[in-house]
């Protein structure tokens, strides 16, 4: 969607596209680098356009359109701070207005067209953006801003008008658009005097990005801020994008409340993984009235949550739940991209070179408590172990050292208890290097939850000068209510390396994320690098199968999943008793039969499914019931199957299901009674390689079932992951012609014997 | 324990206990008053000696033995402050030291026999506190506080030479001490200047407690601080019931490492719950880590956590994680007192006469979200919804009323948004107003994430003045991470009627915890009037059966369910072919036969159960199999069992479990391979009621599998209750000679047909 509409792209975002997927050495070991225009199989794009956003941040003309000095107008507000940004960051300011001669004392132009140069961005201060969009394609603006609001998130009449202005944009040739709806937050002063790799905020909401904005209060540098408003162009995806390409940003802050493509996410998402760069997001939507609500404001779909839930882990995408954690989280991430890693390009450089992708963060993960309180460090430590952080026993050796300094009646194995004392005087820098310094530490984290200046005022001093003489992490929660101390708003907040908290909570959460993100980036292969272009053989043989707007019966879906290489068992389907015991002896006894037919739902209640026949007599018995239960329920048969019946194993369902904004799915659950109690399910958006099958399985609760208990044998858990990945391959390549796809159960049998389709239900869309 | 270690009680002491245990209606209503003394079959108390702690916290006369005006020394540090706490209280200081002739210019007495008035309280400056306590005791002093340490905290050695100081209190009549291992925190300067019902705070760690003790610089009010050390005598418990009596406490707060006694704390959970006083409380040793720190640092247990969790939760104990989440949820409750309740006492009276307990909070449960913008609505919307809180949808009459104030195209139903706009001006307090009178709302919550003067400014000063005139609570969360804004410092914290967040999560854990807790308050029954005093029936011929230290063969164990009235399946022990056969004719076709012995596990996994067998052929053919398996395996059987076969319900898992901390411990569970996998189970410590049993049900992940899942019908939940009333019947009267009781499974059958025991393991303590 994203290369479709917006056509002939300017040399502009040409040249960016170039940076952006040229020849880095990531992509290169990572197989065939996408290209723009190219397509997966699903005939979905496997590379994101990137517009340059450089010159809509960094201007060198800005126009007003609609620009007013009237005391007392909104209009002249909103003039007065673009004139002000404008002057901060060296733009040529041109106010544009019918009647004025001037505005605030600068020479108006009555119309974009009489504009003295070619403008890069014009602010649009007029109630109906849609009339001048064609004015400014002319004048080949190459960004415009739309603050009107009245658009989709007025409902149903507001959306369609934002269609037509979309439409108009996207016919502009080499215009971009933000908003409509949206604010001046873009275009707030940002302090320039902090140090350090930034946060760059993306929002659906200007109030909500408030308090990330804010964090330059508490020394945390930020570089930029994109309120996308409606998004009937520029969306949050093309600001993910572009703000990972940045050398100064360190993290990407996001408040979404409602995606506008599934699939630009995914991409914008991938190349920030590409990069290493964190995107630490809140996403509304866990519940209906949230979903609802957000959708009033923004007009936006928030997809099923749990989707976009999958989506984002898919692409290394840290969610968290509230601004709070979004800000810790994010100043945490972006601090650690300090590290002074030989390769990484210099923290802090203005200009837009892109960056050499990362390599591994070779920190180590170890993380170790360290208290001035015994009952601190064992709170910390509880709830840190419990969020799965590792706490590694330091070394005898390690110990020792400390001993020199700490009482021995103290515990130091980590938590580190100094019991208070040792913080005062010279001994509390050694011990905080003598920390730093283990091998297996990579994160050092400092609760101080009562101030107490005598001791706290000088372990706060030592804590900032030992970040500054590491790699590794410093970390510390300030935990007293009140904030107003010294050690916390000089002493910490003053520090561009120590990344302060207020509760135990969010450090706790903000360095799992860091972790997890460590490994991730580590990890990760991009799945677009290896997504299928072109159809398989399976295709041809699958399409015609395919029943338009109907649901299979059991027989062809059948077919449909061998044509797919998924085994099932052997089976034939008869019209006659004598057929089916012919049939009972080439598929061999014991057998099960089942009722074949299109639209069966629900055969096992109905008594549609007679299991474990072992004579002819009980196959002509079964038959006979089979097609009275038919007929007097009314169903309508294509005959009856007469399968191989398979015990042993663990039950499983695969299926595939098609979400609004992400396209097809693919689930995998534990079958029978447990995925209808428990729904213990695992997702994942297409493509996705054997790594995320293989983490599906390891989301599931019961997944200790696939290791075999009670004296069963481990199931064949390859055989499914090969499953899973077969099925993905039917989402990719049938995905928009299957409603629904299920195979339930999947019997996976003991390891090395593979998995069988017993049932499975198709729906065509 | 509590009642045997501490022998006679002082006139003090029982006068307390008699207002304590005192014939108010709550306990009148809800049958026979405990009494001290009265113990439950178990012989654990049903009753907690509550110390009257007034002259702890206001003595009329101190003693400071080892007192010190040396510059320089410890001692004097802690002299000065003791002597600064006495003057505030208006008690009489009385320095003692051996040598000294004065200290801070008071007269000095040589030893404690030579203090010139009986004193309230001793506090020990001593090294070793043991030689001073029989002085203490014979000078009559009521109570000690003992700073020094080197107990319990430091290992065995230390915990011997505190079981001497314990004995050597306990055999000191009418003396409590505090500590060992305690510090001054009970002594701090308390703001007196602050309205409201205040917090009074417990910790086992003074650092701990620092960051709830400074919410009084946020205007919150802190009434008392006790720091219990390593609760050689007094304990949390103790304090718990004593603040519960309170008038002047609001919520109580606790930072707990490990529990002294379970039953106390039980009892003191159950005391504050008949008040309908909440305890708010953090409980270290979620994890292994946090478990082995924190009894490192206090030498407690902290016992097994889920059962600690069952606990607090029976008694409405609200366990939170954080600290942070300790202060706000303490804070919320605190204020949610406040509400003028006809005939609950006046808040802030300083005389301890006993509050009638208190109705059932009349205030309704509805929340209303109200915010200037719908991002910010829609956001905490989501959260509020996903952790339960109920979120009304306003009537169209409230909506149309609001409306006369906001524009119709904002929505208004619920979240409330204004658009902003109206804030600024007259409307702002009406639409609050209009809210706060919705006979449907309880709770208004204002998120204000960004601060933006011109509105939120004025928006503050609105709801602090709202709050005022109503009994609903008025919640705001100041979102903006800087937290010098005035709208906050002064506007909000200077209200003594909001609550004031900084996070929407931990908002909306507080006012879940008020909820949660007026709704306990509301149904709350105490278990401890209806606990049993006497052995059942059933106990004489249970007794029987019992073997210590063996386990009892599956034979023995279902006749041990049979005497408590659980239904077993018929059922002969044979030792024979021929016996079995004529059995399996007396218990009816299909039987099942099962190897019978001592000590035999796995009865399955070995081949030792053979089932749905439908003819005396099987029969012999099965006994030979299982002897010849039991022979081969060196199994010794007492028999054979022939049972009658129970196919159709749902196998569920009834056991008691002996917990260090509390006691014998019901669980109920999912049976089969459920309860292996998922761990799908739920624990309670008796006594409980059956709405607790029903309770447990409700926690269960796979609840509807009870209720009937593919067509099964429902299972008899009634049966299912009374089986687990009757195994915790088994726990109180057999508890402490049960290591382990095991139904499994326990078969439910459908709705009216009961619960039958299938098998039974029994382990004698």
């Amino acid at each position: 969607m994203l290369g479709s509409t917006h056509g002939t792209l300017t040399t502009d975002s040409r040249r960016a596209r170039a940076i952006a997927c040229g020849e880095h050495p990531a992509q290169a070991v990572h197989g065939r680098p996408a290209e723009a225009g190219d397509l997966d199989v699903s005939g979905r794009p496997l590379h994101a356009d990137v517009p340059d956003l450089d010159r809509f941040f960094r201007p060198e003309s800005v126009a007003v359109i609609g620009a007013s000095d009237t005391e007392g107008r909104p209009n002249s507000g909103i003039t007065r701070q673009l004139l002000a940004w404008s002057e901060r960051v060296g733009a040529r300011f041109h106010p544009v207005h019918p009647t004025r001669e001037s505005v605030f004392g600068i020479p108006c132009a009555p119309s974009v067209a009489a504009l003295p140069e070619q403008v890069d961005l014009a602010a649009l201060l007029v109630s109906d953006p849609l009339p001048v969009i064609g004015e400014l394609a002319e004048a080949k603006v190459k960004f415009a801003v739309a603050f009107a609001s009245g658009f989709a998130e007025t409902g149903a009449e507001g959306a369609a008008v934002q269609e037509r202005l979309a439409a108009a944009v996207a016919r502009a040739d080499g215009l971009r658009l933000l908003g409509p709806n949206t604010n001046l937050n873009a275009f707030e002063r940002f302090r320039d005097d902090l140090d350090g790799p930034a946060i760059a905020l993306i929002t659906q909401s200007g109030h909500q990005g408030r308090p990330v904005f804010s964090l330059q209060e508490l020394g945390i540098r930020l570089s930029h801020w994109a309120p996308t408003g409606n998004e009937a162009d520029l969306e949050t995806a093309d600001f993910i994008s572009y703000f990972a390409e940045r050398p100064e940003v360190g993290a990407i802050a996001a408040y979404v409340e409602g995606l506008k493509d599934g699939r630009a996410f995914l991409l914008a998402a991938d190349r920030a993984a590409r990069r290493g760069v964190p995107v630490v997001a809140v996403k509304v939507g866990r519940t209906e009235t949230g979903a609802r609500t957000a959708a009033s404001h923004t007009g936006k779909l928030t997809g099923a949550d749990a989707v976009v839930d999958a989506a984002m882990r898919q692409y290394g995408v840290i969610r968290v739940d509230g601004l709070d954690e979004l800000q810790d989280t994010a100043t945490l991430l972006a601090r650690a991209r300090r590290a002074r890693i030989p390769g990484s390009s210099a923290p802090g450089a203005a200009t837009p070179t892109p960056t050499a992708p990362r390599p591994a963060v070779p920190r180590p993960e170890g993380v170790v408590v360290y208290s001035i309180s015994g009952g601190t460090g064992a709170h910390f430590a509880d709830l840190a172990t419990e969020a799965g952080l590792p706490l590694p026993t330091l070394s005898e050796a390690k110990q020792a050292e400390l001993h020199q300094w700490i009482p021995d009646y103290l515990s130091v194995a980590n938590p580190v208890d100094n019991g208070g004392h040792p913080v005062g005087d010279w001994r509390g820098p050694r011990i905080l290097d003598a920390i730093l310094d283990d091998p297996a530490v990579g994160v050092l984290i400092c609760p101080i939850t009562g101030p107490f200046p005598p001791m706290s005022d000088k372990l706060a001093q030592d804590l900032v000068a030992a970040a500054e003489r590491t790699d590794k992490l410093v970390c510390v929660v300030w935990g007293s209510p009140v904030g107003t101390e010294a050690a916390y708003r000089e002493t910490l907040l003053g520090s561009s390396r120590v990344a302060t908290f207020r509760t135990f909570a969010n450090c706790i959460t903000a360095v799992r994320a860091h972790l997890d993100h460590s490994r991730f980036t580590a990890a990760y292969r991009s799945p677009f690098d290896e997504a299928p272009r072109s159809t398989s053989p399976s295709f041809r043989k699958a399409q015609a199968l395919m029943r338009p707007g109907q649901q299979l019966s059991e027989h062809a879906a059948k077919q449909l999943l061998r044509a797919y290489g998924i085994r099932v068992p052997r089976e034939q389907l008869v019209t006659s008793a004598a057929a089916a015991v012919r049939a009972a002896s080439l598929v061999g006894y014991p057998v099960v039969m089942k009722a074949s037919g299109a639209s069966i739902a629900h055969k096992t209640e109905l008594g549609l499914v007679k299991i474990g026949l072992t004579s002819a007599s009980q196959i002509r018995d079964a038959y006979r019931e089979l097609t009275d239960i038919a007929r007097y329920e009314d169903v309508s048969l294509d005959g009856v199957l007469v399968c191989q019946m398979v015990e042993r194993g663990v039950e499983m369902v695969v299926g595939v299901t098609h979400d609004d904004l992400f396209g097809p799915t693919v689930t995998v659950g534990l079958g029978g009674v447990l995925v209808e109690v428990l729904r213990d399910s695992a997702v994942r958006v297409p493509p996705f390689g054997e790594d995320q099958a293989h983490a599906m399985l390891t989301e599931l609760r019961g997944r200790a079932l696939l290791d075999g208990v009670r004296g069963a044998p481990p199931a064949d858990v390859d055989a499914l992951v090969e499953v899973v990945l077969r099925v993905q391959r039917m989402a990719l390549e049938l995905g928009d012609q299957i409603a629904e796809l299920d195979i339930n159960p999947l019997m996976v049998l003991p390891r090395g014997q593979g998995a069988v389709a017993l049932d499975a239900l198709a729906v065509c869309r």
